[in-house]
């Protein structure tokens, strides 16, 4: 009884030995534990990602399916958060050359969605960008209000607003219909102490963002009759969008900074 | 000693079973075996190589040191070719939908060092871009004409060239030293059938590269006085480049692709 016992936890022992032996074996020759080789769908999906970020992938409508795990991976594993906090350091440092005027016309541009607020959470419920846009479902989302700061860029906001910057906040939201839910979101998030937040007014509806935010900046830049801005006149030393739409156009900043965003594409 | 023999078993086994149980759960909990949790020097270097393509981190001089391993990872373990291959995809997309006329005018820009044809048998030897930029290393590298072609770009090439765009190359590299070796190794590699190969003459010795490029780009939609292009008249439909300094400044072309570099900057 007791030597049958005995064979079968041996066998098992075996077993294990073996199973154990053979993965070490094959991470050994193989591949190292921390860069293993992706699988094809991995790999396409990285492809993928940079081509978007580089903004060489345009006017998507959907992330592919197969990247569905991938980009939930990503912005849900923490590489998103290392990747902006990362971004951040840059911007700070950027920051640090800068030497302010004493004019109160030094300014700095940041957009709202996904940029200052998260729509992760509403993401989530939409595949992370594999179920095309639905209009209807962001504006119930955006009126509740309840988009959680970024933490990184909310730092980075409280040290611009520290160090005496013009923060404008530029967002292609509709004012008419979310300009409450927006301004009360960003207050019970504690983004305070922002020059303006300017919203897309009925003026700019159906233009497309780099349109409507190129006009804002020039605005900001020059002034001009029918402006929003009041004289204008600012210099825009840094601009931050998780859009190469946000960032491309006329009077863009000296600076430009590109957040990652592989869930939707604004044209 | 049979007892003996059999416990000292049981343990094994016990401990190798609790290993084994331990590592399932943490798997099942904290990441999927096809997407381990990176370790802090491959997250870092994920950002950092980001920040990079998406022209966050500028001007920079060397490659991280802690980030040789992922970038020689990168650049000869399939995964840049794939990238390489997945931009051409989409380029090739592009391509489809452009109605060329019959006026002769319908022109693509290609850069040509790491665009064209490849530095990475060079920098293998920089530590893949860890090593401080050497002029006159890279001079006699260049001199030797023996860059291979990066076979996704010369399919393009030919692409491109076979549907009837005026191919421009166009490269920082000096004129005066570089010119034979350059056309040379063009020529050695297959390059065959371009407009012309338009190399940085003296006039432009010193310029950063947006303001050189911006400039035979002005000149070959505009032509005009001095212009080393002709008349000009030609509508850039693309431009494809791995420095960002490639594809920024005026005249940059209906669509502009940025191809991965991390091994250097070019201002």
């Amino acid at each position: 009884m007791i030597s049958a016992a005995m064979q079968q936890i041996w066998e098992v022992f075996i077993v294990l030995f073996f199973a154990t032996f053979t993965k070490s074996a094959y991470t050994r020759s193989c591949g190292r534990p921390s860069a293993p080789l992706p699988d094809d769908s991995a790999s396409y999906c990285l492809s993928w990602r940079l081509g978007v970020e580089a903004n060489n992938v345009r006017a998507w409508r959907t992330v592919p399916t197969q990247c569905l795990r991938h980009i939930e991976n990503y912005m849900t594993g923490g590489q998103y958060e290392r990747d902006l906090n990362f971004i951040m350091e840059h911007i700070e440092s950027y920051i640090d050359t800068i030497q302010l005027s004493e004019d109160g016309l030094d300014a700095w541009i940041l957009d709202v969605d996904d940029t200052c607020i998260s729509n992760v959470f509403y993401y989530r419920g939409k595949r992370f960008g594999c179920d095309p846009f639905d209009p209807d479902g962001f504006r119930k989302w955006a009126l509740r209000g309840g988009c959680p700061a970024i933490p990184a860029v909310q730092r980075l906001f409280n040290n611009l607003v520290g160090s005496g910057f013009k923060v404008f906040l530029v967002t292609g939201r509709d004012e008419e219909t979310l300009g409450q839910a927006t301004l009360d979101n960003l207050h019970n998030q504690g983004f305070i102490g922002y020059e303006k937040l300017i919203m897309r007014s009925a003026a700019y509806r159906g233009q497309s963002a780099v349109a409507y935010k190129s006009e804002i900046r020039k605005q900001l830049e020059g002034g001009g009759s029918g402006g929003d801005i009041g004289a204008g006149g600012y210099r825009i030393w840094g601009n931050v969008g998780d859009q190469w739409s946000d960032l491309q156009g006329n009077c863009t900043g000296n600076r430009t900074f590109k957040l990652p965003n592989p869930m939707y594409f604004v044209p």
